[in-house]
């Protein structure tokens, strides 16, 4: 086949039109665009939990130009913040925002990746994940529900309740009505308090008519909005969430599928929404406990006596022993945590606490 | 001018294949590719500190797909330690890695920016630079040197020390030699200590010949491959550095030229490399510190007592006011952290100071 010149040189001409505005394009769009969901447990505005799952999302995007983005659901629109691990193993969400404890009822293994009562702190416990095995376990832990896990924000160390009486002994505790979930209510019950779960928007009226005597929330940062210290005049300081660890949960057929580039920005994101979400935990907690003892001075800090420390702690240790006999992935993780708290104690006593004892 | 049409076809088919080369280039290397020196006051191998400049070289290099890339250069290249913040103010480097108070000499504003005796924990100090107006405070002290300076990964809280004898009272104090740099330094020499400063090379052969009686160095983490607990019986708990902050500084207008993108890949990568520095020194302390107290069960950890702690905080105290008095800038800042540390330390006190007090 011949052509003319004159068709020779129209081609030409068209071709290098059509290649320069494909190059443009090219250059804009050099990779795949990946747009995936989140699914959180939590309602819209919970913050700072929201706020760092924002802040993940927001920081994927800009360092990747705008070529990774993640929508995020609340619960007001996914309706199911329990479901969330399923939704992610089942790959309806690429991704989620929780906290291991939830699935306490379908995989007991996963109850410690958040925290324990008389566990570590927070700079113990992220210490424990990034040095001491705590992540290997975890993904090994999450292996069979096909999803990956990674620290998703901290709360610090939780209070240990709003108490409208004062405990002076192991006998006060008795027959009372507190809302406390997890591992720790189950400790309590077992020194004869009769723990109950209330719905989070039923808190403040079931405490204010005496529904319940007690009940456990976070601390300052996020009680405050609850309105309990305008309730109940005592407030215990904590024994049973030291650090709270929320999770980020990625699909891992999902993370599978992303190039390194963005394995790297998705995880380095988490990763630092994480420590952020710690910090300004602490931030917000201070902020919030100086407004209230400020607003309410009648407010009293109380720690319980070392009759009832004593013996939460003995009934803890006991319910593990029983929960560990049966279940050795539980067993492995909380050898792992407790032999790695050990070591780290002894650091944290001479080094956060004996300088905070002496400057208190 | 007129062409002919054996010209404009020729033209025509050379432009196509040129636009496709092109193309084909623009879509690998769609920006440009930027490659930045950093200039690190440490030497090649000071772990943590250099693994985490190395850990953050390596996020910004995955996360940018290998074209933001950055040459990091110890003081054995450089030959210039604490020349840093003067080469990356010339942009001889565009950015460094050290530590504010080091440039004490320099500038005294910047000296609060690491830490200050009786000062701030690691969590409530990332909470003022990141919530409690930190962050602009330390822009605003740096904006003369025409650098912007970022938390660069904390020691957590060092130790006091390691001394040849037990301190009992502050008339032990006297006379004695110690090696302890920085403001600290400066309120022991008021209290009659002999202050110098010695090679760190040189460290463990001083002590151990009795030129000097004491040395503070970090902590546990970071002390024992320089050997001191096999010479010095007594370890110190410490009160001159409750949470010192490394730092990054980088060139104001190199910054500037960086693509949204590229900022946001540095400034995560930073943000991140330093709180993971402050786990890693964590993790590092409590093993050594373990290792320390098995292999020599004789070191003795000791506090020093009320009356030489109390005299230390009346000093400090004497000294700031002094100083604070001819140096607006400095006083702003510490005006700042002092206020906020009064509040956050509140919150401290009911969360992880009181539940390490209980479980200890």
């Amino acid at each position: 086949m011949k052509f003319s010149k004159k068709a020779l040189s129209t081609l030409g001409i068209i071709l290098a039109v059509a290649a320069f505005l494909v190059s443009a394009d090219l250059a804009n769009a050099a990779e795949k665009k990946v747009k995936w969901k989140l699914a959180m447990t939590w309602g819209t505005n919970l913050s700072p939990f929201t706020d760092g799952v924002a802040n993940m999302a927001k920081m994927v995007e800009t360092m990747s130009d705008g070529n990774f983005t993640i929508r995020i659901d609340s619960s007001n629109k996914h309706k199911s913040p329990f479901g969330v691990l399923d939704m992610v193993k089942l790959g309806q969400y690429d991704m989620g925002h929780s906290a291991s404890y939830y699935w306490k009822g379908k995989d007991l293994a996963l109850l410690p990746l958040t925290t324990m009562p008389f566990g570590m702190t927070a700079p113990e416990q992220y210490s424990w994940f990034y040095h001491g095995g705590g992540m290997a376990l975890m993904q090994k832990a999450y292996a069979k529900h096909n999803v990956l896990s990674f620290p998703g924000g901290n709360t610090g160390a939780q209070m240990g309740g709003w108490f409208a009486k004062e405990i002076n002994s192991l006998e006060d505790l008795k027959g009372l009505k507190m809302r406390i979930p997890g591992f720790a209510g189950e400790v309590l019950a077992n020194l004869g308090l009769t723990v109950t779960n209330i719905a989070v928007g039923e808190l403040y009226m079931a405490l204010e008519r005496g529904t319940i005597d007690a009940l456990e929330w976070v601390g300052p940062g996020m009680d405050i909005k609850m309105g309990f210290h305008k309730i109940a005049p005592y407030y215990y300081t904590g024994w049973h969430e030291p650090a709270t660890e929320l999770q980020f949960l990625v699909n891992q057929k999902k993370f599978n599928t992303l190039s390194d580039k963005n394995k790297k920005i998705l995880t380095v994101a988490m990763k630092l929404a994480a420590y952020d979400m710690y910090i300004q935990n602490y931030h917000m907690s201070s902020v919030a406990w100086s407004q209230i003892e400020k607003d309410f001075p009648n407010i009293k800090v109380r720690t319980f006596p070392k009759e009832v420390m004593d013996a939460m702690k003995a009934e803890n240790k006991k319910l593990l022993a029983e929960k560990t006999q049966t279940n050795p992935m539980l067993k492995e993780i909380l050898d792992s945590q407790q032999g790695y708290s050990k070591q780290a104690r002894e650091w944290t006593k001479i080094s956060d606490y004996s300088y905070l004892r002496d400057n208190i």
